[in-house]
């Protein structure tokens, strides 16, 4: 989201999405960032709300393209310098720590952080003072009134707007389908301790690694139940650093042992927080349930227990991961709506949207951050409310104008999203590359192959035929089809063979039909032509 | 699954299952059959529990390889008869019809198919009466003590069996992890009859093609509510003309309309039933919600009632098309927990799981169709009631020898997968040419492509690179790569050239090297040489 003053521009956020399992051997999907690149000397800054993935997973991308100064908080930031280290960008990055309560200004606007509530710490809304009113932006957020960090939500700062008057609010749309109150991240406590009082064997337990309460919780129990903790997995043992540097996690010593040390433990003394709640497939957890970890080994009666939810799209990982578990006799307890509480969502549900939404009495609502039907139905519960003068649902591009009084859709931007393979460095993958690894993984491909003698012109020798992903064991069909891209290449005029791209596309749609007819299958048939 | 005595082997069912979305091209999973096949001689018959594809969409393929007489219950059949028609297995099959309550033989077997309940109509369990005992396999099934085709399940018949002696039971654990009982198939009227009564425009009404229960509940509120029904979608028209042929559905005259004829009506005055809950991208509910179907209109105010399940898996497809719905700002009800009781399933909870270990009291207790944590929740449910003297969990292929006292297993035998394309014909995709559209869908693929004089063994030109699915836009490394083709090509001894294999393995390997190196990226390799 960017908000632009005249030649001002700020942008807010800065994520990326896991891709459609269709977008085959795309590893990130980022926006689409040509209009800060065409008014590339007119953006001041990216401002963050927050470290999810989501929210600063696009930065290496964006500012490869566009480096501008990035604001965040300080937990936000450690996230970001991580990042950007491992894709060398980091020496030049610009970055600027913000402070929840202290207002800075970039340009014409100026902006006042506020502390919310969420499943990551240091998480902010952003209220940004325009010279037409007050856009806030709430970032992801509940409203967890007994937040285990000690750090509150900051109801007065979102009362002391409203009574100032905001011109437009912008909220988190995710758990609109939620009737009620999302718990507070304690609510997790009571059941969690059980689990370990009750687990007799070796406990491994698994989080999202950005779920800094969560972690400490767990290393809370452990201490408390007599264990000690091994952590396993990157991202975890990442998340669990910064948040020791940072102060979110004071743990006793000799607490944490080395994984190789697991080994060397009495089963009841020691719990493995290891990552992988997704099942992906080359993570900590997958691989520990097919018994390819080194230091994650599960035995029987272990406890496998997962506090987290399954994100749409990664059912069938999960389950099967599931089912590895349960093959080697662990306890796997998850989320599946019989197991008590042991996750809660970091997004607020309805009755926290409405009080927000009370709190700040906007003139105009803009529901952000879902899926179509989430804005939807956010916009229509806003407009129930009576509280907002306008409700207006935006989709990516829009653009929104503003003044005092009014706001009003004026056209659409280019946005879209750009293909990552983040093999090695940061590469696009062209739209055209996709579509042709779609029909290639579908179909396979097949090149029939033509040898034409550059001085003459004359096809050398009877074409060859190269098929991958697609087979044909028919002998007979072959030699026909081998025949067949003769014939084109004979019943072609000297002139046409002159013009490799005519010789091509007769024999594509030659042997295309031939294929069809004979084998029902429609490769991908891509004609080479090698000079002599 | 099989049961053999001797000489004599009867088939249970004959699923097939949906491919995971690795399986590139895939359209159906069906099981390996070599077992049978190696016994072609013994196999007597296929016998059917009921006609969902998980049960009986293998029969096609199963019966082209291995043509066997299979017995079904009448509805059951009529589905058979349709796919094997579809076919064209349909002349050389011998289909026999089964009656629930009537015992028949098969070799050493005597059978007694049982009426039980489940979401779709004339569904048996089986008791298999052999020398050894009784063999109680209950299909997939729900205790609906209300069923609303007035055929009730026939507890009798189970409590009979119980009082005389039960060898085994395998019975369905689908839904093993849920408390309670499944609600009858009834319990969804009310809410619906709310929906239709509040429906204002257009109601397009969906559902699993085969809930027949649920097509004449639907058919009789729009009926009720003066609506006519018009039916959209192939598997939709076909369940309802089956079930309207074998008298479960007996609808007023005039009642049904011709699609073409929605655009004539009054928006209230019609009912679409449309296919497509699962958010398959060609069925009619996905092309109508992108206005894509010729008579499935969608428009502003309409009602789509989704009176289904979300099926792990179909999360992502189904989300998009709910979001293309609510663009055409439809109402959109789906059974996301909020909406009242829309939908109910179709297999037992636990209790009605345990009610039927407590008829039955088997002997040995063996759960059936479920991942491997289903199997493994449902043998701890049963081993804990205490009426069972043993549980024993198999997996696939796994052999169980039973005599009157005793169940051990006993070895294995080949099962698992087949993967068929099913474009054209039936046809096996073989797993090598999934990993290489596996392979090439991720990486692309590329080939340097050698011409190689017949006579005189030398190398004819500068190597072509052909790539696809994988781009290089540097023309510095292309013609580096096409260098080291042609190194390496100068670098092999004549000996080394008259053998293509280990001509093309050099090239792959220096190939790949460099590309790994210059580009981070591995495609598949694949090396082309032609001869002239």
């Amino acid at each position: 989201m960017a908000l632009r003053w005249q030649d001002d521009i700020i942008v807010i956020d800065a994520g990326l999405m896991f891709p459609e399992e269709e977008l085959l051997g795309v590893d990130i999907v980022v926006p689409d960032i040509s209009y800060l690149v065409e008014n590339r000397s007119k953006v001041k800054a990216i401002v963050l709300t927050h470290g999810h993935e989501d929210h600063i997973g696009g930065l290496p991308w964006i500012l490869s393209e566009l480096n501008v100064p990035v604001y965040g908080t300080e937990f936000t930031l450690a996230y970001v310098e991580g990042k950007l280290e491992e894709h060398r960008l980091l020496d030049d990055a610009d970055l600027i720590e913000m402070l929840p309560g202290h207002r800075f200004t970039l340009g014409p606007f100026s902006i006042m952080p506020i502390r919310v509530t969420h499943s990551l710490v240091d998480c902010v809304a952003l209220a940004i003072h325009t010279p037409v009113g007050v856009v806030l932006h709430t970032g992801d957020f509940k409203i967890d009134l007994s937040s285990p960090d000690g750090k509150p939500f900051d109801l007065h700062a979102f009362a002391e707007l409203g009574k100032q008057g905001v011109l437009a609010l912008l909220q988190d749309s995710t758990n609109v389908d939620r009737p009620g109150y999302t718990p507070s991240e304690r609510a997790v406590r009571p059941r969690l301790d059980e689990i370990f009082a009750r687990t007799k064997k070796k406990l491994f337990f698994s989080c999202f690694s950005s779920s800094i309460h969560r972690i400490r919780l767990a290393m809370e129990l452990a201490h408390n139940h007599g264990r000690k903790v091994a952590i396993i997995g990157r991202s975890l043992d990442n998340s669990t650093e910064i948040a020791q540097d940072l102060g979110y996690l004071d743990l006793p010593k000799g607490l944490i042992i080395n994984p190789g040390q697991i080994k060397e433990m009495a089963p009841d003394k020691v719990c493995i927080m290891i990552s992988g709640t997704q099942g992906e497939p080359m993570s900590a957890l997958s691989r520990a349930a097919v018994n390819n970890h080194k230091f994650a080994k599960i035995d029987a009666g272990d406890t496998v227990l997962m506090s987290s939810r399954v994100i749409p799209g990664n059912e069938k990982g999960i389950y099967r991961m599931i089912d590895h578990l349960e093959r080697r006799d662990a306890k796997v307890i998850h989320d599946d709506g019989t197991q008590g509480l042991i996750h809660v969502s970091g997004h607020g549900s309805q009755e926290e949207l409405r009080l927000m939404i009370n709190l700040v009495k906007p003139k105009f609502f803009i529901p952000v951050h879902g899926d179509y039907r989430h804005l939807k139905r956010h916009a229509e519960l806003a407009g129930e409310m009576g509280v907002v003068e306008k409700v207006i649902l935006l989709e990516d591009g829009e653009i929104l104008d503003f003044d005092k009084n009014t706001a009003v859709k004026n056209g659409k931007v280019t946005t879209g999203r750009v293909c990552i393979d983040s093999g090695g460095s940061i590469e696009v993958v062209e739209d055209v590359v996709i579509r042709d690894r779609k029909h290639i993984s579908e179909d396979g491909i097949l090149l029939p192959i033509i040898a034409i003698n550059k001085r003459t012109g004359q096809v050398e020798s009877l074409p060859e035929l190269v098929m991958r992903g697609f087979a044909v064991d028919d002998e007979q069909v072959i030699n026909e089809a081998r025949n067949i891209v003769q014939k084109t290449l004979n019943n072609s005029s000297a002139e046409e063979k002159q013009d490799y791209g005519v010789v091509k596309e007769k024999v594509r749609n030659d042997l295309k039909r031939f294929i069809q007819k004979s084998t029902s299958r429609r490769p991908l048939i891509m004609p080479v032509i090698l000079e002599i």
